[in-house]
């Protein structure tokens, strides 16, 4: 059984909280938040405490929340020598007070407050500084059905960086796609199974191969039309922009050679 | 029964042939193909021709060549007033021949030779100058699985043009997360169950409320590593283009009375 207590009440503390509650190898010792109301609701299911000084004692120590109070919040465990991670993308494993073991317990993944997070969806990023310490974590990691990869701070904020790519830009283009179909007066609706397949379409076969379109074929009058119909300047710049990245990768012509060249595996 | 002859020979067409080929309400009375090789392997399911005076009578003639071809192929037709279609989502349907009655059949989805294609995730977008003919589109789409949508040309170009936002550019955004995770000797791997979840989010909720991520919160440190960390200057474009994208739709600050005036629906 590990035995953890959480600090903070965001949407990671949440999920992973009713993911640990869930789960018959951890038991969660005690949930702490600086405003104890955000946890007046979970009051009957696990002890809540707003008082640092009263924290229990527990295998792992986690701390999640925002990026810049994870320094602060670490120097501040009247406690030492105990597992204290963070679960940020961005932050070092160095900014946690060294008066105790340090780690990192990053889940890569997107979290909204409605949507319950299925965690063997979710790869979990860890760091240690000790080899017990991050076999401790890896328990973790599998007692709530997730994937685990050794993941050092740097490779972290490139993940993290990586991500911002794949979830907030992608998503930005998905509400590009909404202001346009909206403004004509189509259904948005119409385009979310094509949402879907593109994604599902790399789960198997690289963003490179998966590619097809007017700008990897180089098709000028389609690229002239689209253009012509965007009325919105920035949309116009996203639409030359990643057509210009996409002709970058693929070669401004269907050129095979150089294709194989700037192919990844 | 419907009865269809099938003009081409590339995705669109050889997806629609296997579907056509496994309904019972319709029947694939011909496939064409100037060039007769590319439907040599089909020989012994369907009736196949190189040779427009030789095509037979159907319900339903679907051009499925290049833009560019279409027109030509139409006007190259031996008949008059039998029904026509093309399958694309920038020609307009004045491009057919006027000589047959004329119709769309666009299917919104991206097709790769390797994957099958299940019909039913594949929304159809009609049109027909008739009624008649636009109720027999709409049977076709049925018998398939496909669940169909009248679509005037405009539409269509609008839903072609945002088809590439979500499509195309999304999969150049993963690429890019592809380069950038490679460089630094991360697993691409990592970042697919992401990629899948941002996709499902917008199916039950808005681009704009499913937005979240450094952009959106407007935290300047975070977004300053991140391009710090970017060497590419093009990847660095993107990442400033799409930041302030985003901040243009939710506002650059956490201004909810500006956030819901932006708000669609």
């Amino acid at each position: 059984m590990i035995s953890v207590v959480i600090l903070g009440a965001g949407n990671v503390a949440t999920h992973l909280f009713n993911a640990f509650d869930k789960s018959d190898k951890i038991t969660v010792a005690q949930w702490y938040n600086r405003n104890i109301g955000s946890l007046k609701p979970y009051k009957n299911k696990v002890d809540i405490t707003d008082d640092l000084s009263n924290l229990k004692e527990a295998d792992i120590y986690i701390i999640a929340v925002s990026d810049d109070a994870i320094a602060r919040l670490s120097s501040k465990l009247p406690f030492e020598n105990r597992l204290v991670v963070h679960t940020s993308g961005t932050v070092n494993i160095h900014d946690l007070d060294k008066k105790n073991r340090r780690g990192v317990f990053y889940p890569l993944q997107t979290f909204s407050k409605a949507a319950p997070i299925k965690f063997r969806n979710v790869p979990m990023c860890i760091e240690a500084l000790d080899k017990t310490d991050f076999k401790t974590l890896k328990s973790l990691a599998k007692a709530i059905g997730s994937k685990s990869h050794k993941i050092n701070t740097n490779q972290r904020k490139t993940l993290h960086l990586a991500a911002v790519f794949v979830n907030n830009f992608t998503n930005q283009l998905y509400r590009v796609a909404h202001e346009i179909t909206e403004a004509q007066g189509v259904e948005f609706d119409i385009l979310k199974p094509l949402i879907l397949e593109t994604a599902k379409k790399v789960q198997d076969l690289s963003p490179y191969m998966a590619q097809t379109g007017p700008a990897k074929r180089n098709d000028k009058k389609t690229i002239e039309k689209h253009l012509e119909l965007l009325d919105n300047e920035q949309h116009k710049a996203i639409y030359k922009l990643l057509t210009a990245s996409i002709q970058e990768t693929h070669g401004a012509s269907t050129n095979s050679a150089t294709d194989s060249q700037k192919k990844i595996k």
